[in-house]
């Protein structure tokens, strides 16, 4: 199997522990033994969103968790106010559409982020918005949203607060009950470092008022069913789960865990602060405002004269390290390197390694070394 | 981990060759080498299908691939046809009312298949049926339905032929263009042994043909993102697939092709007619009429006097056996013994020594070693 370096906002590197958990017997999805691992899986998962409710397992993608989260609250007609900054926030707003609601877009460049006041202001100007949708780590521009200060806005306003994790929760700061957010939720294969797969959603109790309320646009991920096939004995899920990737996910969430979350956070900043610091010691610069910068995934301008293929190519191929392109109109513009999940300085030393030899190759004029340099630094 | 042998109608007993596929190594699923592996196991669904046609995976249960066949397809109002004798039939029921379908139900005793001729005389009653739906194998009820006939008669009608094959395909005879079915779907964890968490789905051109008029009714299963990234260079999903279980299902699909599609149905034939004559040389009796039982799983009345957790528990607990109980109105009543996937005499010698053994403790007056004589007489 390849052994490329993913350095992706993911999916991440998987660890062997959970690589052996994931390969183990399949059990019954409808037994007691299964019941157990489900609600080990979920008090995990609400320990990480720091929630008191109840967190259910989705058998799919991070798309599929941003569905559920707006299907089964939304009506035809609904307003709802969509923040867009990239692709994610733009997927928000065509699944809001797709279901009949009337999108209302707040708009941000792409690289910088909402201010918290903009919210406000959106929120003033438009009567009976019924929910909020926020990425807080917009993975295609490498942003991070004040998720926390837009939850002290949102605290005077009836709409639900809506907000996506998929790829930070376990990367950066995510505080589902202190920041009032009612729908949250994140996908395996990013900051949690599990294979993707599987996502998890947690609702408060004003989310379940709603969502009772409403006769829900999707059958598949139908969160009332979800509610009450994990509220059984044994606690089960409504359609046969992925059994395996729950045993990867429950592992990968026990590691973190046994790290601690705010140190685990910790290292991730540390990590994106390592890479900022490398890029800019290489003459390259960031495609985001630094100060929005994100803890997880950092997107770098393509230098001048430097095609993608060029540069990630020669990445993969000559020193067997992925890096990730631009999304949308970013395609062949930025390039990104995730550092989620279980990057430490050794994932990052040897990306950057790569990155000056290949910069080297493509004949920029660059100090070899600086790069890793500025990564011991900041790991130091 | 629980060492249970699993005799369910789903999830079935994984080979460990595709327990050690799955915990390969995580790689970027937008990259060249996870198209080459989407190609290959996508060729090998379709092969599985009998079809021409391109196979898409999806990341999720079954009822996922449920929700994809029936939400791509349906205008509010569209008159639709269900038959339904058991759970699933009221699935896509359910799902084609949840999407604003006007259904049409030709219900079955449950037990009992549809005859071909009664499809075509609900299609002469009602004008205007866009599609019909039919579960080939009843899980529920452990019933076989008649695909081919039926495909036979809706030759004569416009009306798309849906046919749900989740627990039969690679147990028993599929065959999607010479029947004339336009959607087909499957899901990974029954007669094709993988784990659970993978669906599949493949659609004729008719199909695609009113796909394409249908604003779909859901954005995480639309169908149309499906073919347009798997269009691409290379091959992709619209959303992160569950990378590893691809790796699973594509080696359960590469057994399944290098022991021959025909003999593994022949083996699962041979397997369930040994489970018939076992559990009649207990003199236990079948719960569907024994002319349309299924190929897959056979459901056996609870005997008179026993309760569920008698039976399935002792089976469970003393013998390390898991049987599946029955769903809804059959709960208590009936219990199931799943012979999918990589069942041989082996793990039916095991489950009617088990099951003799359990008659003996609660008080039945059999002779032991009957059961285990069929089983063997069959596979001889």
């Amino acid at each position: 199997m390849d052994q490329t370096l993913l350095m992706l906002p993911g999916p991440t590197n998987v660890s062997n522990r959970v690589l052996q958990a994931i390969s183990k017997n399949v059990v019954n999805h409808r037994s007691v033994i299964f019941g157990e691992i489900l609600t080990e899986t979920s008090e995990l998962m609400s320990k990480m969103f720091k929630t008191n409710n109840q967190s259910y397992l989705l058998t799919g993608s991070g798309t599929a968790a941003m569905e559920a989260s707006i299907a089964n609250i939304l009506n035809p007609n609904d307003k709802v106010l969509n923040v867009i900054g990239g692709k994610f926030g733009e997927r928000l707003r065509d699944i809001t559409k797709a279901f009949g609601g009337k999108s209302i877009e707040f708009n941000v460049e792409w690289g910088d982020c909402v201010k918290p006041e903009d919210v406000k202001k959106a929120l003033e100007d438009n009567e009976d918005i019924k929910f909020v949708t926020v990425v807080h780590n917009e993975t295609s521009t490498g942003v991070t949203t004040p998720i926390k200060e837009i939850g002290d806005v949102m605290r005077d306003y009836d709409a639900l607060y809506v907000v996506d994790t998929v790829s930070s929760l376990g990367g950066d700061h995510v505080d589902v009950d202190r920041y009032g957010i009612d729908i949250c939720f994140t996908g395996s294969q990013k900051c949690l470092a599990a294979p993707p797969g599987m996502a998890a959603i947690t609702v408060s109790d004003d989310g379940w008022k709603v969502i009772d309320k409403v006769d829900s646009n999707t059958y598949y991920l139908n969160l009332k069913k979800y509610r009450d096939s994990g509220a059984g004995t044994p606690p089960e899920t409504p359609y046969t789960p992925s059994v395996t990737l729950i045993y990867g996910l429950c592992e990968a969430l026990k590691i973190i865990d046994e790290e601690g979350l705010d140190a685990r956070i910790k290292k991730h900043k540390i990590a994106a602060k390592a890479t900022r610091e490398a890029v800019k010691a290489l003459g390259l610069t960031l495609f985001p405002k630094e100060e929005v910068s994100s803890s997880t995934v950092t997107a770098i301008n393509m230098p001048n004269g430097v095609s993608d293929s060029e540069l990630r190519g020669t990445m993969r191929n000559e020193y067997k390290v992925e890096l990730a392109g631009g999304q949308d109109h970013l395609k062949g513009n930025v390039f990104r390197i995730g550092h989620m999940g279980n990057t430490t300085y050794k994932e990052l030393a040897i990306t950057f390694s790569a990155l000056e030899m290949t910069l080297k190759k493509l004949n920029f004029d660059i100090n070899l070394g600086v790069g890793v340099a500025e990564v011991n630094r900041a790991f130091i």
